[in-house]
């Protein structure tokens, strides 16, 4: 089948599967969990062809780690399966319900999107979460995954359409688009015919090419810059605290902390204090003059910042550290450098932790907590798509309600426009 | 100013201009009215000029009247700017707040989208129209109007800044770009850095130019092929009062009604009476054969339909006419033509009536109503940016929350991630 086709058929059924009552997605997502492991000794020879291949081309050990599959990984991924059934079907629910002067009743009903693109990268996990959350939703899902895990996709995609089938529901629910070339890629962008949303999953370099290419509605699912300022009113011991595990709880994740901001008035007093907290972990401190000043000389782990440390994203053992004048200058330096994901302010300080959680332009401004906490199930979403980094639909850690769109029903009894 | 310095502007001031109290920003709207009326002598002559150019250019008069301002429409601007100006300010609302289980408050804050840009036709009242809306929700607007208009445009943005001036708000909250080549317009949508949204509101031919070339996120406002079905069960006087309205109570608009799905076994009774209650206003009426053996041979108005009737928007005196076995094939035959707009049917019967609320693909559906209700007005939303026919983000009618996203603001007091 070619890839217009496929695209096509999704599109076919997107009404009947967005349709399905809530009892049968769920049995299907418990069949699709027991698949897995029923197909244990199938997927797992597939990985491991991807992963022979894998070293073969020198794939880095952290790709590789990455792709793999074991028991336990195969177990979690059926359990994310499981998860998704018992949570709430948000479909169907009617999200306001007004009576109009003439008489007309209007009211606002939680539909499925209808087909949702997913693109993304050599993590075979993806693919089950991803069909997980978009058939939880009553969507349609293509997913186009990476090269380098192809085989172990076409293996997970087999079992989980055994779930389908057992139940009687349309295989198309479930697509893989199994070309792997970047032409296919970039014929799949431009399905906006067929398919009402794509999500991006992987690195700067995919979602940069997704925006560019793609005329089907994207959500750019974004590098994480997030920042810590420390007020000169904050409890110090808190934001050492704070910054240690914002920092080093999970290193390369996007709501890790990358940039800490102090005010002048506590960074004598403050960044020794953060030194020691960061020490066994060796995190490197890449510090302004400022912020040299207020630590001792020739302490192994601080290095002067160059302008270019202030917008990246490490995902590794360095924290970028600035010491401002006061909180305007703070909060314009994290409006000019962040990526709109998590920021967060430590102070005891009424008026200036309003001010930022009013003035910082992020999907998630915290005051006196972790950005770490940056996460559907942190938020009780119960599940998480990713976390968006853009404004439109969807801002911030995406649960099922991301996953869908709403139409408007009308009751009349024969109501005509003056 | 170049175009990428006018979108950086814009940019820059965004959180300013998000951050302004409802009452200054109602201040400034009712000053842009009375702007408007003030300098009606500026902006008459230079839309003279603007349909001077048109005329000079062999406009048609359809377009040459849509383009044309006098005494009364510029009225209507300004009455729509001190309407806007007496909605409730959307921005601040906290949609939801919720305590979580480690102690974690999480509210989420409806917020502006940042930069919206506009790419329009020659519509000069969408220029104050546009600005109005935007900045009421906080955001900054830049305005790509259309070439034919230019003289309007700037005369009625002249008007517009100075009661931002007046106000000590940052001009730069208003933005028209005034090179009208097709070159700046394709730059432009590629502004993603800079601009949130961009809303394209014309023709066929421009929507889709920027849904193909857009890499900012776009809300497409489209065309309408709405579908009054007519079921057996169905008060047939109602079904032609109803028709008659939908369809000619004002032609041209996008939530007239186009096209007929009729069941068989009131098509006999039900069409010759449809053809009389439409033969004053001379609707041509494109049947399928089964519809034409139901009507008298000769009649005047009759013609047969082709493939390409079904899918087709006509804006004029035409219905198209299909004959059905059954409401499947109805809501089949719906769902493959329509533009997912607005869909309406006519019954008694509950079951069918529920089928059709269900079933139908489209951001509106009716039960015994008249599809021109599809408009943020009559919704209540008290204004209308457009109607959207994608499903992301906002759905059919949009009013100001359309123009909003949100952010998640989160209270602490140590948390940090176990």
């Amino acid at each position: 089948m070619n890839l217009e086709e496929l695209c096509q058929h999704a599109h076919e059924v997107r009404l009947s599967v967005g349709m399905l009552d809530a009892d049968v997605k769920n049995k299907v997502l418990e069949d699709a969990a027991d698949a897995l492991l029923e197909q244990e000794a199938e997927i797992l020879a597939a990985n491991a062809q991807d992963v022979e291949n894998g070293r073969a081309n020198h794939m880095p050990e952290a790709l590789v780690d990455r792709l793999s599959l074991d028991h336990d990984r195969l177990e979690a991924m059926a359990d994310g399966l499981r998860q998704i059934a018992g949570l709430d079907d948000p479909i169907g629910e009617v999200m306001s319900m007004k009576k109009r002067p003439n008489g007309l009743i209007i009211g606002k009903r939680r539909v499925p999107l209808g087909v949702i693109g997913m693109i993304f990268e050599a993590r075979p996990n993806v693919t089950s979460d991803a069909f997980g959350l978009c058939f939880k939703t009553g969507n349609c899902v293509i997913l186009k995954g990476g090269k380098d895990a192809i085989y172990s996709n076409i293996a997970i995609v087999k079992a989980l359409k055994q779930a389908l089938q057992k139940n009687g529901v349309t295989e198309y629910a479930l697509n893989l688009i199994e070309a792997t070339d970047r032409e296919t890629t970039e014929r799949f962008m431009k399905m906006n015919q067929y398919v009402d949303l794509l999500i991006p999953r992987g690195g700067q370099g995919l979602i940069q090419s997704v925006v560019n290419n793609a005329t089907i509605p994207v959500i750019e699912t974004g590098t994480g810059n997030c920042h810590i300022y420390v007020d000169q009113a904050a409890d110090l011991s808190m934001a050492a605290d704070i910054i240690r595990n914002a920092k080093t709880q999970r290193i390369g994740v996007c709501n890790a902390c990358e940039s800490i901001v102090v005010h002048k008035a506590v960074a004598k007093e403050f960044l020794p204090m953060l030194y020691r907290a960061l020490e066994d972990k060796e995190v490197e401190l890449r510090v302004d003059p400022a912020a040299e000043a207020c630590l001792d000389q020739n302490l192994p782990l601080v290095h002067p910042a160059t302008e270019e440390d202030w917008g990246k994203e490490y995902l590794d053992y360095i924290l970028s550290v600035k010491v401002v004048e006061d909180i305007d200058e703070a909060i314009a330096h994290i409006n000019r450098y962040n990526t709109s994901h998590s920021d967060a302010i430590i102070t005891k300080d009424y008026d200036r932790a309003q001010k930022f959680l009013n003035e910082i332009d992020s999907a998630c401004v915290y005051v006196n907590a972790s950005t770490r906490f940056s996460d559907g199930n942190e938020f009780g979403f119960g599940a998480e798509i990713g976390i968006s980094t853009q404004k439109l639909h969807a801002r911030g850690p995406m649960g099922l309600e991301a996953l869908t769109s709403y139409k408007y029903i009308i009751y009349g009894n024969g109501q005509i426009r003056k």
